[in-house]
């Protein structure tokens, strides 16, 4: 992919028309960490924005073993038939680590992945967890342009990206056992607060009392919250995914959600927010980046930073003289 | 204050010597704005930060009405009396548009202010959280080099500034009123999860049963959340802070947090870290405020934003067009 104008006009037309291997191709372009790649992205996306927005996008959260891929082909199954394009996109932030993903494993949803009208993508590896996430989100776009109905964005729920996810969905659905206020204690600080809906899997055989149970938790503890929309109070489903019971509530629900935030406008003035909130997130990324690139601020960091941690200098007369090398022209 | 090595050295001697003058002039001398004031400060604290680091450090949270500077007063008079000196840093983030402050009222804790082992200070209105930030954390240092044995630091617990001071204490303490679920839903999100200690207040005549009752509720809702240390589960006490009783409780709790956090070196562990994390903070929030000062970000930001907020560029795209500008020799 080089600079061909005449490439990414035909990508944009292919993205337009709902062929998939153009959708694959430009979020592999998007993926690019090469400049030359980077500039074209631009292009494309700067032609692809005016198409997208027509979605809803839900991000989906939850920890190993919940039941996320269960519930997504489900979820995702019930869709398609009742005739929405669905498109899949997954954050693995483990997957720097691991080389390979669990996400990108084929088995996952295999039924859905089969489907016409499904497009399943795992984010790849990234250095940071912005850049991770700037591509999920431009990827979204691309899909919406392309006529998904549905954006679902996964992540694994144990780390940083459900924040940033939430930064980019219109609704987020935190996932969780039926085991209760033990496993509030084990998810992350501030997910629970960020949930516009929480879905109990597994309410099925041994586990539905203890799923009625966890329901009622669960809904005491986001009682206690303040809620994000002064249109929405965070709702408890329960569900199973394995025997399809729950998921037409389930989306009942978020089709509710959806009619009273896009009347309010919450929707539409959410997203620009998020846009501009965006644009700095990355202002602020690259900033350190370039920060920690100067060879000059490599070579005083290490001294500077011990003196912090010795109690020789205060911190903001360490940033103080990191900053005057930094910025000397 | 010029540049007058005599002058910083009699000050740092009068610090040393527990001079509150000396103290009060070395704060004025941190709070200042002028690049030569800063370059003092900078040696001045240099020089101190060898003598600090002996007290505990408590944040101290609650909204207006609560009654903190009833309970300030009260707890602050309870450890005169155990032969303990005692400095308050308030931080109120209002000060910047009303211009005046209510933290800066002489009427306030009228009694503990008469003390000559006591030391009562307002932040000064600032442009930036940070930059506030930044001061009270400095004037604690100073504060502990000038010999105080407990620095309370106070927030008005409707702001941003809880997270800033959580930054810089080694407990953090959130002020409740006794009318439960109700009051936490009006807390910020995630001020709760900053506690490791919640005091009901106002426990007393008619409010006794209510506190109780409140009491219960803060005690689930803590017991839902992930505590922050291994080695303490956050505490619920009740107090009336008008009729001096729970005090000497709270206290007691206090001293058990902090030789349990010593004896396993928390509490020395999360001092070096905070430190480093507040270079962190201030290399990031200088690099903004340079990005943004610069002339050029200032004449192409408003037309990049809008271009973003209308939806005609990505706000990747946006991010790296004014980077470039910035980096741009």
């Amino acid at each position: 992919m080089t600079k061909d104008k005449g490439k990414i006009d035909k990508l944009v037309e292919g993205i337009a028309d709902g062929q998939r291997r153009a959708l694959a191709q430009a979020i592999t372009l998007i993926e690019s960490t090469r400049s030359d790649h980077r500039e074209d992205a631009d292009r494309l996306l700067e032609q692809i924005l005016p198409m997208s927005g027509k979605s809803i996008r839900i991000g989906i959260s939850g920890v190993p073993g919940v039941g996320k891929s269960t519930f997504i082909e489900s979820f995702g199954m019930h869709l398609i038939g009742k005739g929405f394009r669905v498109a899949v996109l997954a954050i693995d932030p483990s997957s720097q680590r691991t080389g390979g993903s669990i996400l990108g494993d084929k088995t996952r949803m295999e039924i859905l992945s089969r489907q016409e009208a499904a497009f399943i993508r795992p984010s790849p590896a990234g250095t940071t967890l912005g850049g991770v996430a700037r591509r999920t989100r431009e990827a979204m776009l691309l899909c919406e342009a392309s006529g998904f109905d549905v954006i679902l964005i996964e992540t694994v729920g144990v780390g940083q990206s459900e924040t940033a996810v939430a930064e980019m969905v219109d609704m987020f659905l935190l996932l969780l056992l039926p085991s209760g206020g033990d496993e509030l204690q084990g998810i992350k600080k501030g997910i629970m607060e960020l949930a516009d809906m929480v879905v109990v899997n597994k309410a099925d055989g041994d586990l539905a009392p203890a799923a009625n149970r966890a329901a009622a938790e669960y809904h005491a503890a986001l009682g206690l919250m303040r809620p994000s929309s002064p249109n929405w109070k965070p709702r408890v489903k329960k569900c199973s995914a394995l025997n399809n019971e729950g998921i037409d509530e389930i989306w009942s629900a978020i089709e509710e959600f959806r009619t009273k935030l896009w009347e309010s406008n919450e929707i539409p003035d959410k997203r620009v927010k998020q846009a501009v909130s965006w644009m700095w997130s990355e202002i602020k990324e690259s900033l350190l980046l370039a920060f920690k690139d100067k060879p000059e601020i490599d070579k005083a960091l290490e001294k500077v930073e011990s003196e912090v941690i010795s109690g020789k200098i205060a911190p903001a007369t360490a940033a103080r003289k990191l900053l005057n090398i930094f910025l000397k022209p």
